[in-house]
């Protein structure tokens, strides 16, 4: 498997950093990762829109542009030749001389293989555990997951698949993916404020048919929403059956999260088809 | 210079790590910083106790027992022969197969030049600024500084020398120092809690000519401090003159914070004889 880093190519095996690169001295860095599918990087632009806002706010400068950087990708997914994929794009701090200050940042660019929730979780859906936090500069993705991994120890402890962060008694989002209640009138909510948007979100805000909407869920709407479930890049539409020790509905997976599952791979399949097509008139 | 990972030295060019460490992926790992001073890493137990506890804190298990530790620390310094300097001990997350669970741990340890303040910042004090922020899990010294490595450039656009943390109306810590005040009454407070633990500032606490005491600094309290300053290994005690727009009491270094800091130098000098004559006896 390959890797890109700076400006080159190298096995991920030889893919290294000094140690006095900002993200290892100091966790300084931001990321993006998108899927590949039927070898198409799905929603690439969008992907690309918020790595490169990522990198602007958190001032790592000079990093190759859109054609330049689409270029890089396409070649690595051309030298690895994976179907199916995940492809993280990393940018640190760089080499800091005082290990605190912003140098000229590195590049990392890798692919992996997709790691997807299992047949169970799909069809039973998952139980969710709570925790009260704040992402620092939540509207940035970066690389500061030290609370998620943190609480994976919790997470495993509890028999639940992943943590939902709540603060000041609002709900908010999980470390690496969005929240959405169905509420008992069949208004689909997500958390509008102090979250990273996701890409898969904001594919559900744009469903015409159904409708999805951004707004305020506290702990209380936890206890009365009808369904619930999680949307991140790898997950897709994740139901919720869970949440603390507290049944959601019924306790299966929903009528209105499964339609909105099956909405989301028809938009994924016509994004490959028209990416395909595209292609195939060039 | 050499640095030391895992199990070998290697020139500090030479010491990388795979692009798979969750200190790349996540942000996650913990680090402990000492100084050498005329060949003696100062109060090298206490800097040891934080570290295992950060450590394990942080779920980073398998590292070095103390007196192993210990052994490579003096063979670093021996190999790198350097009277003073500083040393700094990163153990990160490890290489994680899946980016997110922790794995075996890296453990780094490199030595630097010390970066000391000038003489103008210790002579005429500083201008700090303060920012409302809580850092997560404070009292553990993990690698997250990505609010502290942000914020360099209001700190810099304001002539600042640091930035102070206020949280909830209370006044915490500096992202790599601690803060003091001295009150009208010559009583000398830091932050008790939501802070890291200073080495410096142990010492401090443990003078006994000089009252200093754990306590609450408000916002309001800055205002009427007749002395402030910060401590840190590198900076000892530097004297803080203005906050954000306001004069700390006329605009000058004071004279319990000279005090302390000549009782700091005294205490500093001692554990170096200490350490030589112990030695001179084996």
């Amino acid at each position: 498997m390959y890797a890109f880093i700076n400006d080159q190519f190298l096995p991920i095996e030889k893919a290294t950093l000094n140690v006095s690169d900002l993200a290892i001295q100091r966790g300084y860095g931001i990321f993006d990762f998108f899927k590949v599918q039927n070898h198409v990087p799905l929603f690439l632009d969008d992907y690309l829109d918020r790595f490169y806002n990522s990198a602007s706010s958190m001032y790592l400068e000079n990093i190759p542009g859109r054609e330049k950087l689409k270029e890089i990708i396409f070649e690595l997914l051309k030298r690895n030749q994976l179907a199916n994929a995940g492809v993280k794009m990393i940018v640190t701090g760089g080499y800091s001389t005082d290990a605190y200050q912003i140098a000229p940042p590195n590049l990392i660019i890798t692919q992996h293989t997709l790691i997807l929730p299992t047949t169970a979780q799909i069809e039973k859906g998952i139980k969710i555990i709570t925790h009260e936090y704040r992402r620092d500069i939540p509207a940035v993705k970066t690389i500061n997951y030290i609370i998620g991994v943190w609480l994976q120890k919790k997470v495993v402890e509890s028999n639940a698949s992943d943590v939902l962060y709540h603060y000041e008694n609002e709900v908010t989002e999980f470390p690496r993916c969005n929240f959405f209640i169905v509420k008992n009138d069949d208004t689909v909510i997500t958390p509008s404020k102090n979250i990273l948007k996701g890409i898969t979100r904001k594919r559900l805000l744009e469903m015409r048919d159904l409708k999805v909407n951004e707004g305020t869920i506290t702990l209380q709407d936890l206890k009365s929403a009808k369904e619930a479930f999680l949307t991140s890049t790898t997950k897709r539409i994740l139901p919720i059956v869970q949440i603390d020790d507290d049944l959601v509905g019924n306790g299966k997976p929903g009528r209105i999260t499964q339609e909105l599952d099956t909405a989301l791979h028809a938009i994924e399949k016509e994004e490959i088809e028209r990416f395909h097509a595209l292609k195939a008139s060039v």
